[in-house]
């Protein structure tokens, strides 16, 4: 049991961009430190986004077939790089017997207490009205704010888009402008509620805004679950 | 059985790399565009070049794990992104429904028939000592070197080592000095037999030679593999 679980695809450079995080994360000068991974990269899951809005077909069949596929190879915690999906986080639990890590409680939790930042969230708009990270935001008291739905939430629509198109310069482009019009709005920090998001961000211009990654940040709690438990350990002499 | 397995982890960032790979030669537009895959990512197994050459255990029960979790997942085929495993190919075939791609033969048969290359094969002592480059090779009829055992093939061992240890800017320099020694022996296309030496060959100055990257001639013979049998279409509506 002693693997992390990824359940991907959702979309695949996200997951790409998640698993080279683990590594990352992971101190180690040879192949034998690092921690066992399986991954089910399922890129076919219905629109998750699509779905919450009333616009898509539903897709928690298949998203509970992923649960079962990661359980079925013995992982022992489970990581989704895909926020929308959390909308069925409980259902997705309740099917699991391994853990599954909520990526917005892992990254909401690596805000600093000090500064009082107002936080704007940049995720899709299903996720948006499921409200997770409005909620996860409120308990811990900090102040945020959602893109206005016309212009400012299509800017990170279409950043979403383009990094799913393999457009990641055009993405780049857009999640500069949403930056800009989150600071107009008063934001001082964003959340990358998308798991697209971080990839459009690493040329993007951030203006001071202080960034969260909620990729970076689910990573980084899969690691210390792992490494905590000793996973990099084995039985195996090396 | 419409899924890639991948048996990665070895190492882990050459793993990363694949997965990249198998997206980025993916023509896709959204998510569901792409092709599933399940990876067993099993950084633990016994160093391969070490077994090959009787300095260390043996990794083949190790190996075996890994293919049959794969097979478990229900994949339809394997690709294994790392080149040393192969010295167990058959052994591996052996025992897996799914049908195995072999990186080496999907590598020799990327090098262009005209130009008449000599080809240096660069990859771990083991690997070289397996000679399952040398055999592909000859059996095409193509000209081929190894870098000599003293210093040329240290900075091949150097660079890999580098990758692992995740100092990826030391390891370009290794590659740029292991191309120069290359070049000085009558070479002019490099086979890069070691999924590690792609990764620093990104900032490595190749002085010209061919490179051929067995990771991503892997990745191509996967995807055209899944999307011959359209995997990228499943019965799901989308």
């Amino acid at each position: 049991m002693s693997r992390i679980g990824v359940f991907g695809g959702m979309g695949p450079s996200a997951t790409v961009d998640f698993m080279d995080k683990l590594v990352q994360l992971t101190p180690a000068t040879r192949d034998q430190d690092h921690l066992p991974v399986i991954v089910a990269s399922l890129p076919h899951i219905h629109d998750r986004s699509r779905s919450i809005l009333g616009t898509g077909p539903d897709p928690l069949p298949q998203l509970l077939q992923g649960i079962e596929c990661l359980n079925e190879a013995q992982v022992g915690v489970i990581a989704i790089p895909c926020n929308s999906s959390h909308h069925w986080y409980a259902q997705m639990c309740e099917r699991s017997k391994a853990p599954i890590l909520h990526i917005a409680s892992s990254c909401v939790a690596a805000i600093p207490e000090d500064g009082a930042p107002v936080v704007a969230v940049f995720a899709t708009r299903g996720a948006l009205a499921s409200g997770f990270y409005q909620r996860a935001l409120a308990d811990r008291g900090i102040e945020h704010i959602v893109p206005e739905p016309g212009r400012p939430q299509e800017l990170v629509d279409n950043c979403i888009r383009e990094v799913k198109a393999g457009q990641v310069q055009a993405a780049s482009v857009s999640l500069s402008q949403a930056f800009a019009a989150a600071q107009a709005q008063g934001a001082t920090a964003v959340i990358m509620g998308c798991t697209e998001i971080p990839i459009a961000a690493r040329s993007a211009d951030a203006r001071g805004l202080m960034l969260l990654d909620s990729s970076l940040e689910l990573a980084r709690a899969s690691v210390n679950f792992a490494l905590e438990r000793r996973w990099n350990r084995p039985g195996w002499d090396s």
